[in-house]
């Protein structure tokens, strides 16, 4: 009830602070008999660490992965999953500042107003280093959900700032440091990063995540709707503020006439429904956009209070990312495999298997 | 894990289809004591209630609720309360068109794909007449919350289709059929229902929820931020496409320096965070906004595929919302307020109770 | 988290007081497709039910059940079917006396204690009158476990206070109103309650249940074994003080010779175990056993407190079961059948189903 | 779902298997500002690791626990409190024969049925060695139920084999290898452990746990109950084959007068509840009692089969506990601890704190 766990069948519970000694998590229900490995997690862990480009912060951190239960000669058991990231780069410094401070925008206040007590150092819980688990976790339900049913997952960067993207090449996410689909638009956010880095500012961003393949049937149908659950998901990540399913808050000015995706014996016509319809997947795209604030973290000063309740200056130095933006196209694919492994073991529990060779309509 | 259940503490189940004999749900965790009758949850459904102006359907619904359990002269013991409200108007006519049809933008083909089997008489479970239930629990969770932590919940419609409000007047929420509280507004909005309603068409719609006086320290900090779990709540509410907490997609464009909202001995200076840092209440407002799709049911004929898969077209008659936004305003306030309730619970659990006399940042 | 639902996949959440307008239940997560009707239900309710001989409660109570939602056209539909029992005669009586009253043995003091208010009419919550509703979900799991999987599961009275039956013939369980499998003890437990409902005292029970054709593979291995969970089930029937598994207290004078049940390509060739390995069932049957306490509510005086802690003779008037362990086979197969289904449908979320024609070893 | 947590609002999720690199556990809602370090942990660590006397496995494990987050500056903060211990005797023998074995009694046949796969090394996830992260969490809870509320939870050996204690002096439990609080009986007890070894044969054994200084209120009165939690907390540690709260099995053959705890303004007049009424304490001492079936690993050949289902002969050589019940009390009080900390925490969620000074009645 402390909120440490996602999922309900295939559920995934971390802990660990920012600087403390390590970072773990438990996934628990991973169905036995799927070939697992580090590498196959370290693959995403290494696309969500940081210090892979100037536009990150420059903390140094492995993150190693190490698989401590739930495999043998090489496959899950069905037993828990018990994974370690121990922290290696926690720079002893002096928090003596901090800790008497409310910094804004972070959770410094919140936090302390909730337990009584925070751990300050570099954000302590609060911070998102925390995500790196849940990349690990997801990189196995990726894995499950490819080879058990075809789903490929996959995000990218659509807007930085007051960029955005004008086309969607898959081939070139992995180009850039941004996950920017659109080469044409690396140049210029390279440059209105360095810009923004230098003037001590943060940017936020907006994130889009697409699930091919998804069976149509996941998800139930009232409270946990399929697009519900993402939207918890999604949500949950640091720094998120508003959540997509399909056309999103364009609905609010579409008619139904625009809005509905008609369907023919060739398929649906289109995909304003993001690929759940009451709640379920219907066999389309899932199709899901996230916008993430700015980082709170700035050198440039601002005003907050100190424990006492007395105004301060806060500046904040160390390293930090100008946009978390940048690093989140894995923690949001991450979140949204998650959620499809726990609807198809939810539908599987409830229903018996999808028909995976079901003719189901085509997609778009 | 069917998911008709919310809430972890405070949990709401419910059950019940469109054209079936009733409506219920049981709330379990209510907190003792706390006085209750029927009256308390009929303003609240009222509200919500089909057929109170020309702009909703016209199915009548007394939806008169019945408390079966869990009170006792006059409060709750603490024990599971049963609610009922059984179906009256549920028109039996001929659905044999229907049943062999999926219709466009309608749950038939989902539901037919998870379960094999669908009750389609109104749409069954999928018809947002589920909903009724949601805003009879919430009225319990609001008065609680109003009277044991002084907390107000109050929603508007802020876009209906192309007409936005440009001013809050909260006096004018209910002086209108739309909860438009721009009352200048008003009659633009009623003559575009009018002309929509004639075309056979439907439109989208947006709607703020407000939440003054929660104390700050609720929220679980990971999975179970507070803004994660009202996103899971209000995204499970039928036709919401889209959910944003404080600043939202604007975030997206935002510096730091813009976003992260200043904190003086007097108070924040702004509210971008819209009441959650670090997915725990800072004591600010909590501000939440949601995008409804427009009506999938039309009398426009669309294309859909019978259970053979061959094509045909639909068009759908009956009674139907033209805006199913117009009704939904107690619907997001009733999930906020079981989202407040099951949160102020969680912490009290783990935590012990909130400060209600902590003197915290005075809110803008 | 306030425990009126019991199982994670097929879950049933129950509302209701003894002396309340009605019983209700909703049970969720059951597999669409089962065909049910009230009928189903109704053949375990009058098993249950009171007043069908005079050595149970004279309070009528026809146990009509009512589907409210979940079932169409004769079939389960996935979605949560909620049941309903209006109470007919909760007699309007003085209870003026017992409110002021803590009764020894009774849940009156710890009610108060939790609560601070309690329903005192007829026991409110804490009657045995809420187990109905389990015998109605159980009615639809044992369905289900009988069509699906060929699961048999029967219960029988073992014991009631100095008498234990000597042999187990089960065309006898349903020839007498003891659910006792022995015709020959028949005679004695007859006289034995006839004499002591002449004095005024009431009499503890042993119940014992077995569920034959369960596959091998159910139970979840560490906190949530089948074994555990059936402890959990059975011990929260109202007045059950003990539940053994297999050898249950015997296994301490056993030794590892004698206990464990050794395999030959025939089958096992004991059940010291019941069933459960490990947590998991074995295919052999799964046996269970548990203790009923006597009856608390007494007319024989016994010494209690009011509610200001002054010294009161407490004296039980109205109408109850000498032995509440002759109602209670029905309850415990319903208990059983819930954990066994709940099991079956969590075993099919992660590992997919169970082989039915898998060949095991044969049972003893 | 898969019954690796226990727990609803302290919960406490294990992962690691006997040979494998290391154990784990994740305790989540611990409420912030407890006083903890290791040594709170080590010390319930060292009453239960092996190789302390010659009456139990020679195997050598530190069983060291490493706290990783969750804590700072020696108090909790309320997020997750990682814990591991590696596994450092974990002997690389062959385990060729075993992997290609169903041992009597042992869960590799049942494993091997639900997974398909299992982890033959030492028994992996099936083996008790699990239970050591459930004696450190159940540590945590202890301290924090002695520091609030004065709980004192304490356990001894009740029945070893044959050999029944006859009197319960708490001084003596610490003094011997057994747990036993009857000094008496400890020459008897190891007399009878030393001829069991030399012959190679295993016993069972019966656990007695009791916590003292529970406020009444605690537990949820339905499925729930205090007592059913109970049940199955005890029941899901390895070897457990029955449970009794307060007079158990014995209530079978008294009479109601009998049973019934009198209440007087001095108190209780007996305790056959276990302090338990209606599934919530009474302030009397929570009794529970539990039986422990002998170990399964024998060097006595016993009958099995293989994984082609042709008959075997099985010796069992390694190191093994000749009875799992003399290592089980601190178990237990673990167990114990856990349950009345989550019903404390469940509790405090729904009702607000108990009343520690609320004078109660005495106990006996």
């Amino acid at each position: 009830m402390s909120g440490n766990t996602f999922g309900k069948l295939f559920t995934v519970t971390t802990f660990g602070e920012s600087h403390g000694a390590a970072l773990g998590c438990i996934i628990d229900g991973c169905p036995p008999g799927l070939e697992l490995s580090e590498a196959d997690m370290q693959r995403d862990l290494d696309r969500r660490k940081p210090g892979t480009s100037r536009h990150t912060t420059q903390r140094r951190e492995a993150d190693e992965v190490r698989i401590l239960s739930g495999v043998f000669e090489g496959r899950t058991t069905g037993t828990p999953i018990g994974l370690l990231i121990e922290n290696t780069d926690q720079r002893s410094k002096d928090y003596s500042k901090i800790a008497q401070q409310f910094r804004p925008a972070h959770a410094d206040y919140t936090y302390t107003h909730k337990y009584g007590i925070r751990d300050y150092r570099g954000g302590g819980r609060s911070s998102a280093r925390e995500t790196a688990m849940r990349v690990a976790a997801g990189a196995v339900a990726r894995k499950f959900l490819e080879q058990r049913l075809g789903i490929r997952i996959r995000g990218y960067l659509s807007q930085l700032g007051p960029i955005s993207i004008e086309k969607l090449d898959w081939d070139q996410v992995h180009q850039n440091p941004f996950f920017c689909p659109d080469a044409d638009k690396v140049p210029e956010m390279e440059a209105y990063m360095d810009a923004l880095r230098k003037e001590g500012d943060s940017i936020g961003a907006r994130i889009n995540v697409v699930a091919d393949g998804v069976p149509p049937g996941l998800g139930e149908p009232i409270f946990d709707r399929l697009d519900a659950d993402l939207a918890h998901a999604l949500m949950s990540i640091n720094a998120v503020k508003g959540v997509e399913i399909g056309a999103g808050f364009e609905s609010v000015t579409q008619k139904g006439t625009e809005h509905r995706d008609e369907m023919t014996p060739d398929g649906f016509l289109s995909n304003n429904a993001g690929g759940v319809l009451g709640g379920i997947s219907s066999g389309q795209p899932i199709v899901a956009s996230m916008a993430l604030k700015p980082t709170s973290s700035l050198r440039l000063p601002g005003q907050g209070i100190d424990v006492d309740g007395n105004p301060v200056e806060v500046v904040t130095t160390g390293r930090h990312d100008p946009c978390v933006g940048i690093r989140a196209t894995p923690i949001a694919e991450a979140m949204m495999a998650i959620v499809l492994m726990d609807h198809y073991l939810r539908h599987r529990g409830q229903n018996g298997d999808v028909s995976v060779d079901t003719p189901v309509l085509k997609q778009l």
